[in-house]
């Protein structure tokens, strides 16, 4: 017997099921493993013997899990310990996938995901235990190094875009509009934020200031930036990214309070448009404005997916097999753009301890002259990544999905 | 020469636009009218001349026009005097339909622009003045009476439904997952937090609670609901609609302040779900808390619009061509459902006077016994309404949108 398990971390993505599908579907075509099991809440349910066998899909749940949104196996926020201070955590979790005949751990994940890969292949490579651990990207932000986007951005990007062009619509309507905040995640970087830019109407974008926490966030700036605006065209369209920090480095919404932390030490954001909002209103620009944050829906949209998102979230899954094959171990699946017209990519590897705890921020080169909106190089970087919508299955006029646990 | 004039008032639907898709089409096919000119931000706009022609549209344009969300021909909040308050409006209104050669006023909106088609109705038939005013309905709420119910209304409870059982299997992914507040709109009326119900995993409602403004809130029962479902289940799926009163009949978010009302006199709502979640912390029940506002999205997300919805927008717009031609005037044009299997529906015309200012709450005995949900009779009522989806043109991976003026 050798099997293989394949684990779920992090925060979910609409397309994150769809590289799960990936690697039980590759193993099918391969039959490299005799099972593919499923860790339930990521490390944390595996060490805690929470694990089902997911080769008893057949095709047509696999077609269905591919278009489930959200992690099917559930997850985890779990950090493991250096092996160095806890290696009973070490010692346990091995001992169970010896129990089980595992031979390989895919985790997907984003970066604090790639530290766990990192942390458990440098133990193996240790202590000489035959085991791989693949990693396989995901994260809404697309924050990783070294992979050209990660699975999940294209489309939280795409929702984004066609909410804002939406949003922009609906605040269009009164011969008074006012200033319509629309708020984006990206607690560190601006990559979601920046996606608003593709929303167009007759081929004009329709956003007229995008603010990034790239960069330092100038009240003064912004307000310029807003009275001119409004002064000209009677309404402003902003988007923010929840992540702005002020020229001190600070968040803008921070608070001093401990149980805003979450367990790998990230302050827990939102608000930043309502502080956009009362800057305004207290300046005196207009009393209208309107804020809108996006929220989860821009992790678990499947509805307004990105079939580009999609298949290449199924193509990392399938690679990972592949990968796990030829013996790579310690190492995470990457994306590489061959082209972009036509759009093709390859996916490639890249050592899991590099992409771990790293952040990919939005390029500075790619934010205009006046730091409140992106450039070109930006939107043809991000376009393709939006391409493709797909007739999900609906089942009484709501998108029929799948529960896996 | 003989005109007609089509114009938008109140809230934006994702559909409204179909209904002048629908005026114009129909008026091609019959040529009753020589043009049918459009007025922006409703009457409030007419009031200003600011005219265009619709008749210029081809065939392509109303199919763009069928599928833009939003008031395409803006929108106003304008409310009318009584004539024997302030005549001079009125004269001048009709002076100017007389300059064009407008014979008839189609009015697109909710119960406050069916008060102005009825208030027009009353002043054209005291005074003698030949001309038609007919109300052609449109709003999410779908609180006018009469009607089974309003265009607009299926495509924001297909979008809740949809965004509800997404945002439940994001909400379900951590071993603790605690409670999730989804807050809809819906100010008076409970029909668009009701939708949630159709919110369905492998047949079963992923909803726990749906909290309408039609029963007063009960702080006891609430938390009784919550700490128990908690204590069974340890996560909690809770929508509630933004108009929730307490048991005095005062908004759970009312304040005083002034500037909070706009000129019909209605509160300005939000902040429900907040309301809430502090109400679930402090009772220390869990202090994992989240809420999501559905946000302006419910009233213009046409990328998950309704088919259903859009063809019977479509059709009140056509329709009322043909009520014009056979002479009714002070009307709305209603929906009478025929059948609900197969699903089945005819227009029919009803006084405007009788819908305007007028509330048609959701129905006490679809409400349950526990008066935390809605009953089978709802959602049997409210499934054919968001049944089938549309394939959007895309341009650049998002929708295509058209703008008029």
């Amino acid at each position: 017997m050798n099997n293989c398990i394949v684990a779920q971390s992090g925060g979910p993505t609409p397309v994150i099921n769809a590289s799960v599908a990936g690697v039980v579907k590759a193993n099918k075509e391969v039959r490299h493993y005799d099972n593919v099991y499923g860790g339930i809440n990521g490390i944390e349910g595996i060490l805690q013997k929470d694990i089902i066998n997911l080769s008893e899909l057949d095709d047509n749940d696999l077609e269905l899990l591919k278009y489930t949104p959200s992690s099917g196996l559930g997850s985890c926020r779990y950090k493991m310990k250096d092996f160095t201070i806890n290696e009973e955590e070490y010692i346990k979790l091995f001992n169970i996938l010896d129990e089980l005949n595992i031979q390989t751990l895919f985790y997907i994940g984003g970066n604090d995901s790639m530290d766990t890969v990192s942390k458990l292949s440098q133990y193996v490579k240790l202590k000489g235990i035959a085991k791989q651990i693949i990693g396989i990207p995901k994260t809404i932000d697309n924050d990783l190094f070294y992979t050209d986007h990660t699975p999940g951005y294209g489309s939280a990007a795409k929702f984004i875009a066609t909410v804002a062009l939406e949003t922009y619509l609906d605040s269009s309507v009164y011969p008074n509009n006012g200033v319509f905040i629309l708020e984006t995640m990206g607690r560190d970087t601006g990559w979601l934020a920046a996606s608003a830019a593709l929303a167009k109407l007759n081929g004009e974008s329709v956003v007229d200031f995008i603010y990034l926490p790239e960069v330092k966030f100038s009240k003064e700036e912004f307000l310029k930036d807003v009275r001119n605006r409004f002064k000209e065209k009677n309404k402003v369209f902003i988007v923010a990214s929840e992540g702005l920090k002020d020229e001190g480095g600070k968040y803008l919404t921070e608070t001093d309070s401990a149980d805003k932390h979450d367990s790998f030490s990230h302050v827990q954001l939102g608000g930043v448009g309502l502080y956009l909002k009362d800057l305004i209103i207290r300046n005196g620009i207009t009393s209208r404005v309107k804020v809108m944050e996006l929220g989860v829906t821009q992790r678990c949209g499947m509805h307004c997916v990105s079939q580009t998102d999609i298949d290449e979230a199924y193509k990392v899954g399938k690679s990972a097999i592949k990968y796990a094959m030829n013996g790579y171990h310690g190492f995470m699946v990457g994306i590489k753009r061959l082209d972009n017209n036509p759009y093709n990519i390859e996916t490639f590897m890249v050592e899991a301890s590099k992409v771990a705890n790293n952040i990919k921020y939005f390029p500075l080169e790619w934010i205009n002259k006046r730091k409140n909106n992106v450039t070109d190089d930006a939107i043809e970087y991000i376009a393709p990544l939006i391409m493709g919508s797909t007739n999900l299955i609906l089942e009484n006029g709501i998108p029929k999905y799948m529960k896996l646990y």
